[in-house]
């Protein structure tokens, strides 16, 4: 697709990849490894996802070095953009490049960490415009990659190491799962106490100096916040090190779904119905609003639980026309190849929101109509604090 | 002291005392409750400790209701101000002030709370300048309290109840425990990674969207962050809640005095030297730079460990003239009366930081010379990142 000019990601222009594809012939795309003795730089970007126990997958990597070490020529600067634990780039890539090429880091080729900060449907802030960590296993190479670096980003911030680079990243995300994981456990209190979080935080936004507001939801999502604390976890083991703080967010939002689960159930339960053989539709499936991506999205593990309760599943998503959840269902979404609004589709979807028993608002996608939801809905879950007025057919987060 | 215009906290000018008590007789001092019922309004901002179990010490509130209860007249508003667990209006103030009375919220009094949002030291944020939130227990109490409280306060945000405001402040103070937690947690796995924590965090910083920056320290101190989440903490278990997030944070926080034991333990060691017999120098005792307040600083508890081990105990604090440790131990800073900047006490102090063993940094005042501090030292152990080059005598947190 790529080669094509084919554009399948949403936070990237079809033009930009059109031009550096069709028109510049500066991009393309290949899985023959034997070219990259073509390259005098190379920038590994592959993905380090958690298996199935949470353990740090280094396959990709591992293989990526492999490939790289026996097709390289001497003289290439290297480096890893990929999220994932401290000394992975010394301890764990160095050895195998080394042995793979018989070549020497610091005389014959550079090894570097550079983590990449994109930040998906940030409308201000994108990979030029952010600064970018650099740290090399070298002085000459963290020359070297500034030099190639800095012919794509504005501004470069480079650090003693690559381990320090590593942990940057994981500070950052680390830093992120903490906060969302303590406002949703302040969330889970708040409704039993009768407060309404959200406008706890709002009011504690007004505070002008130490303090960053989250905002609770149905659990975290994306290929960042909820795996790459869990790298630093596992490595912090082998120095014999408990991370409490990453365990007591991890344990919180691995059961984020399920409190979400026990909200539906409670708001049919009022209405005297079971999530066994109801109708219930969700609104969103992507992990934040206004992308196409439903990786690690908490709506994706909702549908499962109350599938797997016996509740009619379906779902409505403008970006995302068809979803696989983790237990293997396939879902389309309601109505069928909805993208632009136009009166046809309006019609399904309001019937669709009529037939359902409780409609489900899992993501704040803008292109959501709050006013036509509620007009249409019997009875709503509201996991994103869309519904601004209180209103007896709304149960809030 | 008050009533004869003299000012005993840093943070307040002398000028601004002197004027409200001596010029323009505003502001009078007393401990003659009787005299509650000349008020028209009342802000109670008493002591909100938690006693030596960790558990809340609700006695200055309720003592304070009790006295205002029966001194009020009709007409009065009330305020509290202390920074207290959601539900304390509601559920503890309103009865006590009622029954004490015989009057009737909403009709005969008011009721609300609006926490204070001081940050001693600040020179930007001031009283007047930070908005203050405001939640009251009836719609004409909010209407009165936003008025009163407008007097001296240039943006008021009210909420729709007391315990709205309450978990605000809560929110506040638990985010500041919650990450400087997590940042001490990730600073002493660092430190076995040899990673250095502070650079980690000057790169973090560079990301402009997403993160705010936290440091490591020996623990945290003051009377607002080592408290106020376990207020919260406490009331959630009358609601069968067990917040692990705080639990975490107070466990990590905790600790960290006896890390930095381990810490000039460790320096020691180096030098083939105990704890035991060695000369300590403490440099800074209040729980954050350029203010006298020691109240819970983590540096009086690591002298007390240290003193407790053996090792022989000095402080030096330009703004503390004299401590009490939480073991009843009392110190007087060297030089004896230091306060400016003199060729007397440098010289004192030179000779008391050659005479040390070991000179550890716990708070960064910024009348400390770092520069002048190593010249003398023969060992450092720096827990604030205040010596900027690696040095061999040198030991970070």
């Amino acid at each position: 697709m790529i080669n094509h000019g084919d554009n399948y990601i949403k936070d990237i222009r079809d033009a930009v990849l059109r031009e550096v594809v069709v028109d510049k012939l500066t991009l393309t795309a290949t899985t023959d490894f034997t070219r990259i003795k073509e390259c005098d730089a190379i920038l590994i970007c592959v993905h380090t996802p958690l298996d199935k126990f949470r353990k740090p997958d280094m396959s990709y990597i591992e293989s990526a070095c492999n490939e790289i070490g026996k097709n390289m020529k001497a003289g290439t600067f290297i480096s890893l953009e990929s999220t994932t634990y401290p000394t992975t780039t010394e301890e764990l890539m160095l050895p195998i490049i080394e042995k793979e090429s018989g070549l020497k880091q610091g005389a014959d080729f550079w090894l570097a960490y550079s983590p990449e900060r994109v930040d998906p449907g940030n409308e201000q802030f994108h990979t030029k415009n952010t600064p970018q960590i650099i740290g090399a296993m070298s002085e000459d190479g963290l020359e070297i990659g500034m030099k190639i670096y800095s012919k794509a980003i504005d501004t470069l911030h480079p650090v003693s190491s690559p381990r320090i680079a590593e942990m940057v990243k994981i500070l950052e995300n680390t830093y992120r799962l903490v906060n969302i994981s303590l406002i949703n456990e302040l969330a889970l209190l708040s409704g039993k106490m009768d407060i309404n979080i959200w406008e706890v935080i709002y009011a504690a936004k007004t505070k002008p100096f130490g303090f960053q507001a989250f905002y609770p939801g149905p659990g975290i999502g994306g290929h960042c916040i909820p795996l790459d604390p869990f790298y630093l976890e596992h490595i912090a083991k082998k120095y014999n090190f408990d991370l409490s703080m990453i365990h007591a967010a991890g344990h919180i939002n691995m059961r984020m779904p399920h409190y979400m689960y026990i909200k539906i159930a409670t708001a049919l339960n009022r209405h005297k119905k079971a999530v066994n053989g109801s109708k219930i539709l969700f609104l969103g499936v992507a992990y934040k609003p206004n992308i196409n991506d439903e990786r690690e999205s908490p709506a994706l593990e909702i549908m499962d639980i109350v599938a797997h309760k016996g509740g009619l599943v379906q779902y409505h998503d403008p970006h995302n026309g068809q979803v696989r959840t983790l237990n293997g269902y396939q879902y389309t979404s309601i109505p069928v190849g909805h993208s632009e609004c136009n009166e046809e589709s309006n019609a399904q979807l309001a019937e669709a929101l009529a037939y359902a028993e409780v409609v489900v608002l899992t993501t704040n996608q803008s292109a959501f109509d709050v006013d036509f939801i509620q007009q249409h809905a019997k009875l709503i879950v509201d996991m994103r604090n869309m519904v601004k007025e209180a209103s007896d057919k709304v149960y809030k987060l």
